[in-house]
């Protein structure tokens, strides 16, 4: 067989020392947070009772192209990192597709996922601020579930607002948060203004991720010693979660491998922001050409039917406004199981860059998605979260295009996370109960009408 | 820090070629599987029907030191190998010890477990061999979900017999299995006589591993061309559990680290004999000597409260007799959440080898347990298994001693895998609901009284 192993990993040695900085390459910036009552550009002064301080300056820094990783989080990397870049041989045979692909994978973890690349940094400087604890809000859990390790590490309080229907649907991700010490509060709750005036106005809600973060960010802003963190979509996320596309460009470099297609998840965009990274910076600066795709949910389509302009990041509108691909902050996508995904908008840096042209997206119906999971797990021993399997899903559509035509293309794509705790989604599969909602134009338009007027 | 790093991984280059026989080396060698009925040793002509043909040679070769690993085997194992030996730097930092921690950890696979070894021999043969299916029994899950891989893998039919309570309490792991294409039926079931049987005499009864052995045996032996595999205790398992020493041993052996204790939970034995094999392979050579420690549950304590004599290996009484440390086959343990411990026997290899004094055992109680487990996943990162646990308590513990008498002590301990399906014993511990049942010497007394009368 090849020379090329199943796994290549790299040695500790070679592990990013620097995070890797996109906007300093963006000729056009991502558009700056904004001010809800004002409509001016946040300060960091504005930004400072809700995040870090270091957290504010990464988020403001469109210049540094490296951001040096601190010691303390290098070495906590160490126990989960560098993650294997896998070639599928199995899933090339499978397919019989002359196709080389590679999937980078984030998934060996106990938090499941990618999410702990920047959940580590985020406690880290809570931490070096002197700071009690932070609060953040929860879908699917992984996220929570990444920062409750990393408080646990450094001893943070940790209170994570959970998605109420998620809190009664994920019993066990909840338990994993309290074996790592975390306070784990189904949103929307009576333990803030906001969560109360919601459960008011819908009594019988299951919650929404908008509605958590506003709980969230609630209680950081107006308890001594606590600030708000935040899982995917921000600029300090995407900075952070480039170790994933770094270690994965050290390790083709290695090998003398040129990926042509470079394809991640996207649901608030950490996972394909950082994945990405290194290889965008290349294509910005004219040094290479990588065709690079975003996979969504056909029932969360932000990139793919969505309206490039500011809105609201959460329900309560109690955030600063962001310049992104979004579907309206009312927007409730219809129940599907890849809970991260379910986000109405996506992150402003992708947002800018798709809208500069330098990516495409594609969205994909649940069903088919789960075939792909179902497919993969068989030949490459991993059962994916359904996130991942997003990627999966056209990885498979691509190579299966690659038989067809001949080509010889590497692909490279995202294994964000597993799927252990997605086994209802995986049942609902096997017995035929799962269904492909997709919105109307109508359910769009609606939403999309209801955007604050910004000039 | 210390030039080791985190984690030490193999190139697919150093991983074992063939696996190591541990038989081959010993003086006494373990007792050889009796017919029932004549009480004559079980002869290759009479295991045929019910094991594979190079399985049952596996099975009874005592001689043999190293037997190859197929190539499409190794190429399987390369999709979740080599598996990582970590140094647990920050494990040793919390306890404040002087001792060097180290833990190979086999949980990096969708089984979760190092169960996967030896499924995939066990599928690769039975394919081999021109076989339609394989017929199992499965407790926790683990062993059911990596036979499902395996089996998928090769395009086996697979047909796993689930314990009652655990089809019931686990929908999650059985949906892994069907989502690798296995059929999983509760038992005792009615799809068999002793199946039928059993309900007709306890029509309530949960089941157990010792009944739906004895299922999935009569399945395997009255269907053409399937055969029956197990998970654990036979000599066969063990020899493919060998990789897990091989590699841990190489592992070492590359960084000039020599062990002085080598730790592992004990159920059937099959991840401690893997674990210890090469070790006590010098140490029965008389080339090198090892502290070496099965850890089992004070709820289920073959090893340290059991007899050593021929024993059924099924409830039903249809298995050959097994000479092995058991606490009779009628022994039913108070539920504790290491379903995977609560076998009532021991490897005759093990249980050999512990009769001669080459290794010693310690029982522990449950809560303790996953205090233990708790402590270890909020530093090192893992949620490990219960079943692995049981290793961790007494690593802490041994590590806390060299704390006192200021020795470094090398220990090596075996963390089989994750416990992500195990939530809900997490839960009780957390809600302090978790009991300490432990077996009084008059209910030992009377199910190891019924054990069989051998000449």
């Amino acid at each position: 067989m090849n020379q090329i192993p199943y796994k290549i990993y790299l040695n500790e040695t070679e592990m990013p020392t620097a995070w890797y900085n996109l906007r300093a390459d963006m000729k056009n910036k991502p558009a700056p947070l904004l001010n809800p009552g004002t409509h001016q550009p946040m300060t960091a002064e504005e930004l400072a009772p809700v995040f870090c301080e270091e957290l504010v300056a990464q988020e403001l820094d469109n210049d540094t192209p490296f951001i040096e990783i601190p010691e303390e989080i290098r070495n906590f990397y160490k126990m989960y990192r560098p993650s294997p870049l896998v070639r599928a041989y199995c899933l090339e045979e499978k397919l019989g597709t002359p196709a080389k692909i590679y999937y980078k994978f984030e998934g060996n973890n106990t938090s499941g996922s990618h999410k702990l690349n920047s959940a580590i940094a985020q406690a880290y400087y809570a931490k070096k601020q002197g700071l009690k604890g932070v609060t953040t809000e929860t879908g699917a859990g992984q996220w929570g579930t990444a920062l409750s390790m990393a408080c646990s590490y450094f001893g943070l309080d940790c209170k994570v607002y959970m998605v109420k229907v998620s809190y009664e649907q994920k019993p066990f991700r909840r338990e994993v948060m309290r074996t790592y010490g975390a306070s784990v509060t189904p949103s929307p709750s009576d333990t803030t203004n906001v969560g109360r005036k919601i459960l008011e106005q819908f009594p019988g809600t299951g919650g929404s991720l908008g509605c958590a973060i506003s709980e969230a960010v609630e209680v950081a802003v107006t308890n001594e010693g606590y600030r708000y963190v935040l899982g995917s979509v921000l600029n300090q996320v995407l900075l952070h979660q480039s170790v994933i596309g770094l270690e994965t460009k050290t390790a083709l470099d290695k090998y003398g491998i040129k990926p042509d297609m470079i394809i991640g998840c996207a649901g608030g965009g950490s996972n394909l922001g950082g994945l990405i990274a290194p290889f965008m910076g290349e294509k910005l600066r004219g040094e290479a050409d990588y065709d690079i795709v975003a996979v969504e949910p056909a029932s969360c389509p932000s990139f793919t039917r969505g309206k490039y302009a500011y809105d609201f990041c959460d329900t309560g509108m109690v955030c600063p406004l962001a310049k992104m691909y979004t579907l309206g902050s009312g927007f409730i996508p219809a129940p599907n199981h890849a809970g991260g995904l379910r986000y109405h908008g996506m992150s402003s840096i992708l947002s800018q860059l798709y809208d500069d042209g330098y990516m495409r997206a594609v969205s994909v119906p649940q069903t088919a998605v789960f075939e792909a999971a179902e497919q993969f797990a068989r030949v490459e021993g991993i059962l994916p979260a359904p996130e991942s399997s997003h990627a999966i899903k056209v990885a498979i559509d691509e190579a299966l295009k690659c038989k067809e035509t001949g080509e010889e293309k590497t692909i490279v794509f995202g294994l964000t996370g597993t799927g252990y705790f997605d086994m209802v989604a995986y049942e609902k599969f096997h017995d035929g109960l799962m269904s492909d909602y997709i919105p109307t134009d109508e359910d769009l338009a609606k939403s999309i009408s209801k955007l604050p007027q910004i000039d």
